[in-house]
């Protein structure tokens, strides 16, 4: 499948190299790719930047946001949570229109230290914002309960006994989101419902945040026991 | 010990009969404890009139909110999140100092209909709340992110293979609600820090909520995979 990924951190990273390993048609996107080439600090978080990544993965294209997603099927928003909608708006909603727009990000506000606060919740979520944004675009939200590295390699912990959320309004995209998230790994998918069950998936950053400095570690996931 | 169950509805019935089952001398509290023994309709929930459950569990007293706080070691707060606040009023700081005030509600707001919304959330949490109107009450939270049935069965669910949070400022408050949840067979109790990490529990709720409607049973429970 011919997948942009847009957002050039871990988490775009880490999806993009997986989905490449797995054989699909990969390009990130980014604000400014030429910007983004040039980079030789590593970023915010301490990670490499983006070209020694990109030498690891020559396999994985490099375009502006709008180039990324006019060549996709599949478009996968891996950007930080305050800057998607603008990271979305570069993509272009005719980019987007009738694309499934699978959206990974949590709404972190982190502009007053940590913790980070939502900056959307509750009564909206930030799925729904990017669904009333781009109508035309098909939203699931998916893989945003979890640390990078088990949204495309689930078996790292337990052996991948723990779950993962879905929500969307159009059923078709959900089905298809499940079966890529079946190729990564995810065993157990739950189905919350339509895209406002997104609010209670994004809700669970402030919980996933402070396990993961009472167990010191960002390997684990929650797993829905019945 | 003596406990004292703030509330007689579901959760307080279940809470207050397991305790009392167990060997605790259990009160519960009520505001108006002669118009609680009088009613004979089912309640809001549709559960059976407090004097029918009463009678089945006759070794629980019944009290006001003052008279059952004044008596107990440990108080437990078991009414609605929306009238918390003034049901801790009425049982009175003095009957709360220094006392170990286990907060299991959640601040559900349901004005709106269903899903409900969270009256406080993200940046504040209702275990924040009575925490600051009783500065002297030990506040810790827990057991509000699951049925009641299941606060006081765990082994009902999986055989109670899942997880429980705790959170408070008082470090041997929650050593000894630790102690209370073991001996209800709570195995994998975690500690996620200070009374601020409620808000994290407290926002569970709305996925809770969205999970009970995708799975069909309020018989689950989060587990966490590490």
């Amino acid at each position: 499948m011919k997948i942009a990924v847009l957002g050039t951190g871990t988490v775009g990273r880490t999806v993009a190299a997986k989905l490449s390993d797995l054989g699909h048609d990969v390009v990130v996107g980014t604000r400014d790719p030429q910007a983004t080439r040039a980079r030789s600090e590593p970023d915010a978080m301490g990670n490499p930047p983006f070209p020694v990544w990109h030498t690891e993965h020559p396999a994985v294209r490099l375009a502006s946001f709008a180039e990324a997603a006019d060549q996709a099927d599949l478009v996968i928003n891996a950007t930080g949570g305050t800057g998607s909608l603008d990271a979305l708006t570069q993509a272009g909603a005719a980019n987007l229109t009738g694309k499934i727009l699978l959206d990974i990000s949590n709404p972190l506000d982190f502009s007053r230290g940590f913790p980070p606060s939502l900056f959307v919740k509750d009564t909206d979520s930030l799925a729904e914002q990017i669904q009333r944004a781009f109508p035309d675009a098909r939203v699931v939200k998916s893989l945003n309960t979890m640390t990078a590295a088990l949204m495309v390699d689930p078996a790292r912990v337990a052996g991948g006994d723990h779950s993962t959320f879905v929500s969307g309004n159009d059923e078709d995209a959900k089905r298809e989101v499940v079966a890529l998230l079946g190729s990564l790994g995810h065993t157990d998918v739950i189905d919350l419902g339509d895209l406002s069950t997104a609010r209670g998936a994004e809700m669970l950053m402030p919980v996933w945040l402070r396990l993961m400095g009472a167990l010191g570690t960002p390997f684990f996931n929650f797993k829905i026991v019945r």
